[in-house]
């Protein structure tokens, strides 16, 4: 059996790359963080960790890999993610019903917030779990 | 609020990717596919979807976003994706207590295969579930 359970990011600046992503999605480190190393896990089971790793890479774009994230409310959480260091980029030809809105964190990897207001995760989210899962 | 919903991975073979993640993850189109996007989606609700771009990108190494994938037997797994199409990829540099594994889908995306035959999150992968999440 095989579960995918962290998205690994190579970050140049550790400290900072931890700040942004654990104020980001409200996680909060999983093991106690090493020098080159962080895991952060969700308070709850139901998303995947992200795990920074300080053995930076190239940044090519488009990227091959990237994260969608769900809103449930888009435009608020747009401009918390700006207040946090990460911005909107822009794109010419962003279809006029996309529900979608591309940013970048503060060392430019991209990743999608998509509207969902009315997504049945929310609802997961906000229950409390017993689950040891991380 | 925000949460991970899905890893994007942009492809050129939209198919032949769709056959390896399925079969690797075990997953299944979570909405009617389109000519160059599908989300793939857990059959349970305790891992997020992978959704293929079919728009591709460059590769270059070493990549800066890859999915760490727990897996309950190592060995096994690491059998079985090589027969879907994966590859080990050569690493002179591994240490010897290392408990992952560096393999790379048909279209060469890097992932690690994590050896955690005790995880607790097993449990809740086998438990079935009624949630709506996806």
């Amino acid at each position: 059996m095989l579960k995918i359970v962290s998205i690994v990011i190579r970050v140049r600046d550790l400290a900072a790359q931890t700040r942004f992503w654990s104020d980001a999605l409200d996680y909060v480190p999983r093991d106690p963080p090493e020098d080159d190393w962080v895991v952060l896990r969700p308070r709850d089971a139901h998303a995947p960790c992200i795990a920074l790793d300080a053995h930076g890479s190239e940044r090519v774009l488009p990227p091959r890999i990237h994260l969608d994230i769900y809103a449930e409310d888009q435009a608020s959480e747009i401009r918390r993610l700006t207040a946090l260091g990460a911005r909107e980029v822009p794109w010419d030809r962003r279809p006029a019903d996309a529900d979608y809105v591309i940013m970048e964190d503060p060392e430019g990897n991209r990743f999608c917030v998509v509207d969902r207001p009315g997504w049945p995760g929310w609802r997961d989210a906000r229950t409390p779990t017993t689950s040891r899962r991380w």
